[in-house]
């Protein structure tokens, strides 16, 4: 009652012509909020996490099952190409564009990727990000900082990281672009 | 020192090659959020109401002096073109895609334009918006709706309009398509 | 034989730390290009003037699951909603933000758009495009200008038109804004 | 001439009611090219032996000059903030999302980072750039790959370095992201 009210008041004070008593429409946006980037480093850590600890209680298949899920729903790959460089690659195989070449990262196993032992199965109980500075573009938004490792003995593993994400169609964000390195030994 | 207390309690908690206690980062956004979109909505309105009124107490001088500053605040013409189609004009002048073309549209008397009589000079008092769907893509935000203008009599003309705005490089929103035009009759 | 004799002579002239001499990787492009623009809007036309055929041809039914087709593959209405202002309807169904809005004006027989008669079943044999300007803002795309649609008669009805397309997860072009109106009459 | 006999003849078969003979309209394009992405990373390395070369030519005032000419032409940091993490920096100054810190980092000199002894100050003569994979998302565009410095003893140092840029208003690529780390050395 309180809203034809005010659209009759509305109607009285701008005439006959007045604008139609339009309820608010919709508003679709597909710009790249701050908490959402947030969110969606908080659930790649949770996410390697589950991996390891996946890993420990139900062994390597469930592990990679696990992995192909996460790498699916957190990376670009359908997109194309995702731009990742992990912490531990060494040349001729340091930049992983397909998503073969993350999994064999994350899990391991891939005789095509023989270096490759699995991150995400080292046994990691905690991880936790320290943003350094976010830039969003509008459609992109990237990230910059440490991630710290901690593993089942307590020893924590800090890298220097990057993230770039987009939102795909159903309003996801999607890591594009993902940069990770030990920091500088300063010999 | 709530603050020292926490980082001594997260390093506590990291252990020794834990994360630096570093103070969250900056944050640069250049996605535009819906209250951007609607700030520029209002300014437009009140900009013209503006323009209307220095005209009144002011005469044509000062009016064309105000609109020029507000072409240039609230449009994208500096960025290479605006895709802008007033309410009352024809062919062969009826897309403004130039700043002058837009400035003779608000406040006439340029006689390359001879249909122009000045739109912003009608003496309009109120502007209402009532939009009917926001489209945020990422770097660029569309509205369309209608607006409502009340002149000096009360008369009110009521226009579909659609705008879609960018934000620049100093975090403002500039108008680079405004597409106005009058309800079909319904013949 | 060519490649690896170009690889030999980089590796010699970059000595032994030198780039690994990897083939050039995977560009992936989401930005949209003026030339998928043109060819978006080619195809709008194309698909009026498709279903005006059908519905001559082929009766009421097959033009109603060609507009259908046509709508899910060139609008946006997945996304959330579309900003479509269509050039012949009236308050309060002015503004077509939802698929059923959209295929109502376009073929007409939805008893909850009563005075939408089909725009597309009016005998369309042609549809040309004259662009006033183009912005491309980086995830979106925008167009205004006169479309100009010629019947079995011959007649002519000339449009003003704006188009805002962005590109989906897919790399097709999709309309999220479409605002169209008859010129002003200029009384 | 050609034009006008193609004007006439469009005239001729739209009829009277046919679009206005307009020359094609401006087209302003906001998004990335490849072309632009290649062009703004070689701009880079030519800046960077640009630098070195002054230094040694005439000397650390002068190549301190060319470096913050390049810093304010090819970063962002006008825009608030750069995340940039050159490849030799340390806790807890690993990060330089100022414009003061990239300083420091390419050519010294400032006690706020003592350990910065200047990475464009090396004597480089040489520097190439290896993508493997580029990734433009609309607005902005990011590249992953390996960058080779060779300096005067034609000794080379191949780094991982991922980069994004955004196109500022005046449309030129600035670079918003830049990771650049050593080598995992695989122990």
């Amino acid at each position: 009652m309180k809203k034809s009210i005010c659209i009759a008041l509305a109607s009285a004070l701008l005439g006959a012509a007045a604008l139609p008593a339009a309820a608010k429409g919709p508003v679709v946006n597909h710009a790249i909020s701050e908490a959402e980037v947030l969110a969606a480093q908080q659930a790649w850590c949770k996410a390697l996490v589950d991996i390891s600890t996946t890993a420990t209680a139900s062994g390597p298949v469930a592990a990679k099952a696990l992995a192909e899920k996460v790498i699916d729903a957190a990376y670009g790959y359908q997109m194309g190409a995702v731009l990742f460089k992990p912490t531990l690659t060494t040349a001729p195989q340091t930049f992983r564009t397909t998503r073969e070449g993350a999994l064999a990262y994350f899990v391991g196993g891939n005789p095509a990727y023989p270096k490759d032992t699995g991150f995400a199965l080292k046994g990691w109980t905690k991880c936790e990000i320290a943003n350094a500075a976010v830039f969003i573009t509008g459609d992109s938004a990237n990230t910059m900082g440490n991630v710290a490792f901690t593993d089942k003995t307590g020893k924590v593993t800090t890298v220097d990281k990057t993230w770039t994400f987009v939102k795909d169609d159903a309003g996801k964000l999607r890591i594009v672009v993902h940069h990770s390195s030990l920091p500088f030994s300063g010999n």
